[in-house]
């Protein structure tokens, strides 16, 4: 049994990551932590998991951290990195779902969120996509792990970047997302009267998943890449779609080919042989689905991606890396089969 | 054009009282105040009013509020009946939506709530049920203006328990109210992703509307009445449903025709030709639905009722009170069509 | 009183057409027809208007229709046309909530639909989008009422087009419905256990209401404009969100004033100060809210539209072109506050 | 691996089952049947088991079916009776999830279902609630699923009958469910925008699942249990919570002590430690939640307990019985952790 704990687990990432590794054969939780329910047990703060974890929240210097081989870090951005850069001391591998390690380059991460404490790690640190960075993962000392808009516009868009099949130029990334991507803070715009029954878009031109788009979006064309991003809210808890518009320089086939090749060894990304993404089909497992059309008239290639945010787009995706990390099989404990209905 | 006020109507009663009133075609509302968000145009927080309301939030000791013949309370219990008892000194008539004046014993509100400052202001209050009340409404000074669930609760049982139809022991009141219930107050059991896709009881055997409902049951037996109460919480904004369960005394045709009779007068309560009270046929409007089944075999009456928690439980029962006060027609800018789908 | 008829309103168009009317003081609807409903109280199947509408339904042959000055037609395309032509003929004026008279040119229409059976009445038909065809709607003889999505992606763009603001090439609507967009027929894609918990997009650049947006995009441009269009289902009921994407030919600023300038007489469409537009916040309402943002660095302009589709997008514009016709006040009976929350 | 089959696989139960047994380490699915979709890959119809099930649908007649040790039927009464007498036939073992086999008096399935074919064959089949039945359940020929409200109904009472620490006279269950109790098919009252934002009771007093209920606890009491029995429908997709009322013979503690003494060996029912049962909580798992308040004024037991609807009540107990019967370890390919949020 590989030994992990998770730091900050008082969130609904720390709960997904929880209740995966609740179907995870080969992994042993030694630590939760929590400054504000340190004492408690887990699952008397969520009961979904009573009966299956039996652990209390210690706070984040317990030595029972220390026991673990890899340590996820399920923390505000800037609280990550300075949790991270004394794990990473200690010989400790770390897989971060925040933004501190996503950035190859410190002054792109400084631009859009905080100095950062550690800027030669973050260089270092492996972008935790699995389906591209995979051999890399595999040894890495330090993940940070994607953001849920990324993963889910980065799946459909790199193979394509890649091959050229796409321009660079034009790229307009309209995305949804559920409501849990904006955590379990009491915030007045997360209750369920403001959010049911409403639709809406935000930080418009303006969210910070859009640089890090567009950095691995560079890496993969081999020159800068500048998107066009609307993230909007959408009344359910779980699920994000990315609708993305791109101008082709080939024919629907060879998209749709170019994406079973590329995704040919990976078992999370499905290339949907009939019928449109639905964030439904793949509520609580780690799939992307995919499909594509084309506007022959309008000389437009439509990029359809699905995938739960807190799944695939967080604590999933986190525990692929760490099956990669730690040598096991990269599917388990996560599930392929959504929650449907 | 009566003049009104609404201290404290930064949260859903307060919108809720002005998305009425702009469908009223005899008021003016001079003044709507906030503490937090003095200065701020109405329709900046609510956008909902936009094009509606152009007045801006004042502070509670705004001059404005002097103009009104009529003002109305969406407070917090204790501040609202320390506002209420100077509005009555200056002369003004009172329609306060919290619990400060529904208890016509002041002890009887100490032991849910908290001190009573005006023992005796409360005595005098009129609770505003205008199905019940009606004329007393008509020329109160202050009103209590019931809580949502009493007021589902309360108009199927009252016109039995007044006949004698039901045995005034062993009722059970298992209702089940919406999110916006709970206000605007951003806590974390309010959450999109905490309240959607759930269902759950709370404060069973405790909420502070039990011995609200069990005052009016008690007056209308003619003797102390206890009930069974247990709220529940269910993923919709607005909507409240009580399944109530009785010893009948008659047949359900008596039930029927006893409602029919009690509420002929009455333009707001139906008793349903056919099929069952459902929460969004009411949602919006000041109705509440009606039906009854009889459980032959094990000698139960089953009464049900739904209203809109906002409407007919909070806001748009207070504006039928204010109709009444002002003298004018009962039905005034209250929607009588629900908004379905 | 003005009469009217409404012919096929067993559908959630029609209930909305009656929802709405149980407010306007000028009307008095004296015949609502359904085949399959015939005899049925009308508040029978929808207990919402319990207490507001006695009518029972009518066979569309019933002579009672023949009382109204104004029809409306509530119909499937293709049966909508050969039902008003009827009307037409005796001498009533048609308000078709169908595609059937949304066409100037019927081989448009029947490219998209099937064959039409009066092409010069279809040529003659005024689009019925009060806020572009205002004076054309007062006397027109038949209204071809616009789809919702037409509404929600041609009032903020018509307005930019005419003043060359925008450019005609390379315009994106990526927009977004609630599910009562598709009707009330018993259909498994629009369950609550398919389309609760999802969003997905749906016909794919192959929509029928892409050629009626292109036809008024086409007229405000004075040449041919072509769009990529595509429509997503979102978990809400009512409600539609289009976020549009343009290639500006000036600033921001340019563009609200234009809007402002354009829409100054027009009570239904507001360019929010602040915010966003939300779906809920014109929910139930006949409003049409507006902002817009700039991606600067990748020369690209935002739009943001937000309207009820059963109101402003179907049955609520149906009657602000009616009050038009009639000669009452544009506003009346159509609600300006949106049901929040 | 053993081997199994689901006759009529095209509906929420069976799309359940296929996701379970996904996770299920020790099961093949040799053959999935549906009259209208055989030929069509399941992951085409069920993309939420697209990369999971490679099967098509087959004719129910199909030989592949032959194979299976185990044949689950997720068929409707009396279509499922008659494929299981055949199956019996065979040799097979059969858990059938439809009311044909719940019954052990066929006259009481007559009662209330339809004329019976094979009287002696329900006489002899176990009722598969294995919290009940464990031991019959291992030997069994064939099963008998229990419904979903029979599961969330008797799990609570049956212990308390059996200790007599209730009053069989009184009992009163009201229970919600979600939409996807209704199955996947196309009927208006299961449309988003019928029963999203809506809650309501149906078939007060009249629900087939009562009479199954009063089968259990009458055996569980030793003499015949009436019970008053009132679904309502709520708007979740899944999720089921029964509020039950009864009239206590001892005080709390010892009721709690009761359920905890008679779970012990039970894997899958948990009495909180505190808090109360949330659908959400046990969602897409096998659990079963439970809690009691007394209501010491009123001389009323209130005993809560939630499920999912389609995993504990329906086809995660049926994976359940069938570990049971195949000698395998009760929990295998059954989460214990809910899907939260």
């Amino acid at each position: 049994m590989v030994k992990v704990a998770i730091i900050g687990g008082s969130g609904y990432t720390g709960l997904e990551l929880l209740r995966l590794f609740a179907g995870h054969p080969d992994v042993k939780v030694v630590a939760v932590t929590s400054r504000s329910e340190a004492g408690r047990p887990v699952a008397g703060r969520f009961p979904a998991l009573a009966g299956v974890c039996d652990l209390a929240f210690v706070q984040p210097d317990d030595p029972s951290i220390g026991q673990a081989e890899f340590v996820f870090l399920a923390l505000p951005h800037k609280a990550a990195m300075e949790t991270g850069v004394k794990l990473i001391e200690a010989g400790q591998r770390v897989i971060d779902l925040s933004a501190d390690f996503r950035f190859r380059d410190a002054k792109n991460y400084e631009a859009h969120y905080c100095p950062h404490i550690a800027p030669e790690l973050t260089a270092q640190a492996v972008y935790g996509l699995p389906e591209v960075y995979r051999e890399q993962i595999k040894s890495a000392q330090i993940i940070g792990n994607p953001g849920c808009y990324p993963t889910c516009s980065l799946l459909p868009l790199i193979p394509l970047l890649k091959e050229g099949f796409i321009e660079p130029e034009g790229i307009i990334i309209d995305a949804k997302s559920g409501v849990s991507g904006a955590g379990r803070a009491a915030a007045v715009s997360s209750l369920f009267s403001e959010a049911g029954e409403d639709f809406k878009a935000y930080n418009v031109a303006s969210h910070r998943h859009q640089p890090e788009i567009e950095q691995e979006l560079s890496l993969a064309s081999g020159a800068p890449v500048k998107v066009v991003f609307t993230p909007h809210l959408t009344p359910l808890s779980r699920g994000m779609l990315a609708t993305i518009y791109a101008k082709p320089a080939v024919g629907l086939e060879k998209v749709l080919g170019c994406w079973r090749d590329f995704y040919a060894g990976s078992p999370f990304v499905r290339v949907l042989d009939s019928g449109l993404p639905r964030t439904v089909t793949v509520r609580g497992s780690n799939m992307c689905h995919l499909a594509a059309a084309m506007d022959e008239s309008a000389g437009c290639l439509i990029l359809l991606s699905a995938i739960d945010n807190l799944t695939k787009g967080a604590s999933g995706q986190a525990i692929q890396c760490f099956n990669l990390m730690a040598g096991l099989e990269e599917t388990l404990g996560l599930p392929l089969a959504g929650l449907m209905p």
